[in-house]
């Protein structure tokens, strides 16, 4: 039989085994009732489904009770800052999404759809969204580039009702504010007695400092490729005006590395390069998270000599910050009190929830637990909840 | 335990065998790879998805072969015209739209996502279905009221390189070709025999009468609220003006039930109601597809007194014209081809395969095969799929 060119690419592609992986998708559509015979299909369908849609039409509360609605949410993103490849479209954009939403599903249940857009513009995205709400009952933003995913997030929070989350930034920030409790547990220390550093104000730097200023962390400076943000700074963005104001005591100014001389934390997230004698010249029990990947800021065994604790966003090193450990029990939390909102006092319960888990095994190779502890989704669901609870913004 | 309004009002629903089926909802995701520890999660993940990722974005084909999109379809409602429901809006159009996915499921292994939209401008729809294309290997229109569905339908068509095929339309014109070809093969005519009047010029009544036009039908008239549509007639909206080019050769001015006068079919898709003299006064062996849901224009048995084949909406009478039995099997054969659009011919070749599955079979009271019947889809498949090749639309 003749073998096409085309085939023959593909048989090429599967010797790598994420292709083969990939091959055909990573989802499917199951349905959850039975369909067998003609009575079947007139409860599942006409006649018996417009009784069903007369009632909410009538409620339009009961859509989350007689429809998957409230346990489906909507992975959206423009493809334009997708993992480290950047800007490379909606179609090559679908494996991530796909993946997102297989985690949703095997990390807490929920049913994920991975929606790619055609479209860039902040108000195409706002609009479009919004248009596809109510078939969802979250949002969760993913990969879409900074500074607009700031103002989507923003804009979608204030229209919709319910939850909302743009992973990149949220997911990021509740890892690290759990592992960094961790760490300043392991070293006596208080998050109110550290100052911290963070390389990169794109999405999850924005997000990881407004959530450890949102802790009390003791001082917090934040850099871009410019060097440090500060308030006497010339032509910050909106966004980094914000930061500016919230961040930085000390009004610390120059660069990432002197601004390390003496601090007790580095928080990578830009895709630099750390110099190990910047490491060095951190205070007592230095802490590092080089979370940039494919490759880290810096080796963690090279990190290692000098810092406590080392924290990568490798699976292959110890101390892991995936995002993983949080988005999906964050949505299943606000999902299952029909929250309309999630609100960072809940992303902060996320976090403490997360690093309780870790409990009495605390060491500096085990201040984050594994994806795969089966004790983490149950731990976020319950916090989120009732945090979302105490906040007003639970509706169940 | 007290129990509040809300639950006990959930609970007296739930009594009704609809509600209780559709009672969170009928449809899940479910991931198709096993994601059980950190080097499953490498590779459907990161790092693994990221060479996938780039793959696609340099050949962009391969997101058919390495994801999910190639199989799945949205199925897109803005709940204006939800079954005999008029304008109940998205959420409340929800159940249907579920109720759709799940069928495309069962009967085709087709994965549907539905997406009820809220927004009902016609630019706004095209807009936001067009975004959301690449997430999709195509797109089912349902529920959009006339006359916006056949723009809104033209214009997706036109705008992209997937299936668009709105099912009020399409579907319901190929069940009633396939019904009808039998009938008159039963009768001992061709369709080129046949003079048919249609009542409704809604979005099934024109979609209806093109494919009974393109198929050959001898002649056939369209009614509508203000009687016949002819060249003569003022005031017609541009679909009518078409349909008034295209149909009605005889030149019939008047009602319904004048052009019935001497006819050989009456197809009912309006929601008004048929006088039985008027099914006397037709031609030899009246053909009669009452086809509003859930009261068919005339009652079965009293058309059956005089007709020769009766045809319904409805399960619980012979010849029941259900869209199932199209639409799984036109969007599998489109999808196994990567078809780039539907074409009238096969949609014409769906009809044709439907209809031969009756074969040997066929009696007054059998003209169309039952949804269950397990030979309906392979046939329609096939025949899809082989005329998208001979129409040079697949892409596969």
């Amino acid at each position: 039989m003749a073998v096409t060119p085309f085939s023959a690419s593909l048989q090429d592609l599967d010797l790598d085994p994420a292709f083969a992986m990939h091959r055909g998708g990573k989802l499917e559509i199951r349905s959850t009732v039975p369909v067998r015979d003609a009575d079947d299909l007139s409860l599942a369908y006409t006649p018996g489904v417009a009784r069903v849609c007369t009632a909410i039409a009538e409620q339009p509360d009961l859509v989350n009770d007689y429809t998957w609605v409230s346990n489906v949410v909507a992975v959206v993103s423009d493809g334009t800052a997708v993992l480290g490849l950047g800007d490379i479209g909606p179609a090559a954009a679908m494996p991530v999404m796909e993946g997102k939403a297989l985690l949703f599903k095997q990390f807490a249940g929920v049913d994920a759809v991975p929606v790619c857009l055609d479209c860039t513009d902040v108000d195409a995205l706002v609009e479009t969204v919004a248009r596809l709400a109510p078939s969802f009952g979250g949002i969760n933003l993913e990969d879409i580039s900074a500074p607009r995913c700031f103002e989507v997030e923003d804009r979608l929070r204030e229209l919709l009702d319910i939850p909302v989350f743009h992973d990149d930034q949220h997911g990021t920030a509740i890892v690290v504010l759990a592992a960094l409790q961790n760490a300043a547990r392991l070293t006596g220390r208080a998050l109110g007695d550290l100052r911290a550093v963070v390389a990169g104000a794109g999405a999850s730097g924005v997000a990881v400092t407004n959530i450890l200023v949102n802790a009390g962390i003791g001082d917090i400076a934040v850099s871009d490729s410019k060097g440090l943000i500060h308030q006497g700074r010339d032509g910050l963005n909106p966004v980094k005006q914000v930061l500016a104001s919230r961040t930085n005591r000390a009004g610390l100014t120059g660069s990432t590395e002197e601004a390390l001389t003496g601090a007790d934390v580095f928080i990578g997230l830009s895709g630099s390069t750390l110099a190990e004698s910047a490491v060095e010249s951190m205070g007592r029990d230095p802490i590092v998270f080089a979370l940039s990947n494919p490759t880290p800021e810096i080796h963690p065994e090279v990190a290692r000599r000098h810092a406590t604790v080392v924290a990568t966003g490798r699976s292959d090193f110890p101390n892991q910050i995936n995002n993983v450990l949080a988005f999906p029990g964050v949505f299943r939390g606000a999902l299952d009190v029909r929250a309309s909102a999630i609100t960072e006092n809940m992303k902060v319960a996320a976090a403490h929830a997360l690093a309780d888990v870790v409990g009495g095994d605390l060491s500096p190779e085990y201040v984050i637990p594994s994806p795969f502890d089966a004790r983490v989704a149950p731990a976020v669901i319950a916090a989120v909840a009732a945090q979302a609870r105490q906040d007003g913004v639970a509706r169940k």
